[in-house]
């Protein structure tokens, strides 16, 4: 974790639209029956940007527009989204789709193709239907930005949409944050994909900017897990236009650390309302891990906890149910000395020196019924942390994910 | 797979008490309200044994004490086995008990302690009451061998026992490979054990039987998934005591193939039942995937999909959802070229040359109503294949996971 006070960084009631020179917008364009399911965001000069994708060896069509238009040049002054349709396992017409989105968005906007990236979300395995996208294309040229329009336009069945919004000051000027995220919450199954986009109007080189955004994502929506699965067109992507009018930034600038803890702090809200949104969940569950050998051991052992299908029951039942973590950790390739890990609850001890530990049960079944849930877990190794969020399973989970499509 | 004429290999309705020589037993002692929790398994003379175990960092203390058991010579003359507390994370008086379950059982057969395993499962934390398992080790003694007894005593809250035999002929003598295991139906959390049991009256050297255990292991009971957790207590032991009078087999006997071919019946045998048997399980669901680069990977692959909630709850629901069969795919950390890959299920291609394919989802539907499904999986890389098993995921696994322990 970044360590900067967090005085200067201030979270205030905005959006992904909020920094300098940003407009978002979304429409319905027909994919869905009737919520809104095109959206674009628009920097009024091109951004400096990076994105990291899905590791999946499917890779959806967008996903591989959008690395050939950052191949061209790492700007970016526009992103096309829709919803409903994931243009995954589409084969040569798929990509073929994907490219027109982005030309035709390139039309509206008199710009050119490679500084536009695309982005889709829904159902695997269907061809777009390109009428409706290019008609819909057209119309967000005309279309005012409306406040949470482009928010809704990237959800799939997500039950709430997700912003956050930070502000901090660089050299003297003012710099903003926004974020906007979809998480899974499926009716139609497949719709699995977790997208994030965040703006910025600072002015950062854009190398920097990349592994910036690498290294925090490992952090925050690498860590977060609501089923396990990695989606076929999951993307975060950032974008930088510099419209604050800072002196640039790069990471032997003096005020860096306060721009990467301001990224880090939009990245982490995204992901934990992306997980606490997980299909059918009723709890946000996040484990910390302390004292690992690594850093990245920690974060293993934290996701390996908050993956759990026992856990996650445990947390719905409200059961104080301790063995199921020490399954989770166990089982999770990392340094482990049994006599050594300790596991905290609601500020009580469960377990230390390989032995139950006497506990309220009474007042730990009380600290499980709260909408959020940390499990603490000390594993006296050396100096490594790392925290996870996940969501609770649920009858609401099968009841989602055992419908029919049709 | 090994590859046999399986004409010299039959299946017979028979236990783990079956092969010549072996007796098995089951009481209630006291552990469980009304069910038997405490059960034997002797062999007449010291018989050749191996065992495998959970790769868990927080091996139980039973664990410990068949291994030492082991060390001291690879025979074996009797098992002990407790259900309703897995007599795991409970330290050094963990050990002592387990210790003292191994002495104790010695004494009453009046054989070495070292010739005793000792297996436990259940509940996770909780001290053994040893007053009750020492009065019941007496009563083992005195009790006659019953049909079914030590498959019960075994179960936590499997919903079936689970056996399996196949006899063999090895050089005019017959052979026979009984089989016990339990797995992991939970009302009580915590209780995920898998426990398999192997007796055989094959005369076989100590290091074939070892190996072939282990080999055989890693294609049967460790290609199950259930929840995706490795418990504290799993074991999977086999007893071979020669009381079939063969010529002892070893890796270049002619007939040590048949024999292999008949271990590996018995533990995929048991491992379908385990999977089958799964908390809240409804439905068997085997992935068969061929043409990957190694075995290996076709075995990654296979479990990935098996253990993949998306796909339990879409086999659950019945729906054709090829999608998630991708993502498992896709997600699985082994060569995957998307062009390549092709599924099937029930008989028709749902998705090939990385483009869906045209299929009947009324026939799929149907299909998805077995209670065996199985979903085939062609890589087209080169020849390893691997075969895993799950089961579905209801609404029963989330009420069963998400009881009180009280």
């Amino acid at each position: 974790m970044i360590q900067v006070s967090q005085d200067s960084i201030k979270k205030i009631d905005g959006s992904i639209a909020s920094p300098k020179g940003y407009e978002a917008k979304g429409i319905h364009c027909g994919l869905r029956y009737s919520k809104k399911d095109l959206g674009l965001l628009i920097s009024s000069v091109p951004a400096v940007s990076a994105a990291v994708y899905t590791q999946s060896y499917f890779q959806a069509a967008p996903i591989k527009v959008t690395q050939d238009s950052l191949k061209k040049g790492a700007h970016l002054q526009a992103v096309i989204v829709n919803s409903a349709n994931a243009n995954a396992c589409t084969g040569e017409q798929g990509l073929l789709d994907a490219y027109e989105m982005r030309q035709k968005t390139a039309e509206i906007l008199g710009i050119e193709p490679a500084l536009v990236a695309v982005s889709s979300t829904g159902v695997i395995g269907e061809y777009l239907d390109m009428e409706k996208i290019q008609k819909g294309i057209v119309l967000l040229g005309d279309t005012k930005p409306g406040e949470g329009d482009f928010e809704e336009a990237i959800l799939t069945t997500d039950t709430v949409t997700k912003q956050t919004c930070y502000q901090l000051m660089i050299g003297g000027k003012q710099v903003t944050i926004g974020g906007a995220a979809k998480g899974s919450g499926m009716i139609h199954p497949n719709m699995a994909t977790m997208l994030g986009f965040v703006t910025t109007d600072a002015c950062i080189e854009e190398g920097a900017l990349e592994r910036a955004l690498r290294e925090i994502t490992d952090v925050s929506f690498n860590q977060i897990t609501v089923d396990g699965d990695t989606s076929t067109n999951d993307m975060v992507l950032v974008m930088a236009n510099g419209c604050a009018e800072n002196e640039c930034l790069h990471e032997g600038h003096e005020e860096w650390p306060v721009f990467k803890k301001g990224l880090q702090l939009v990245c982490t809200d995204l992901a934990k309302k992306i997980a606490k949104d997980g299909e059918g969940a009723t709890k946000l569950i996040e484990a910390q891990v302390k004292g690992a050998k690594t850093n990245l051991e920690a974060q293993i052992i934290a996701k390996k906890i908050v993956g759990s299908n026992l856990v996650k029951t445990a947390v719905y039942g409200t059961d104080a149910n301790w063995g199921r973590i020490i399954v989770a950790i166990g089982d999770s390739m990392a340094s482990v000395t049994p006599e050594k890990v300790e596991i905290h609850l609601g500020g009580q001890c469960l377990f230390k020196n390989n032995e139950p530990q006497p506990f309220s049960e009474e007042h730990a079944k009380q600290y499980l019924e709260n909408s959020e849930v940390e499990i603490a877990v000390y594993m006296n190794e050396s100096e490594g942390t790392g925290t996870a969020w996940g969501c609770d399973l649920t009858y609401e989970y099968v009841k989602i994910n055992a419908s029919y499509r049709t």
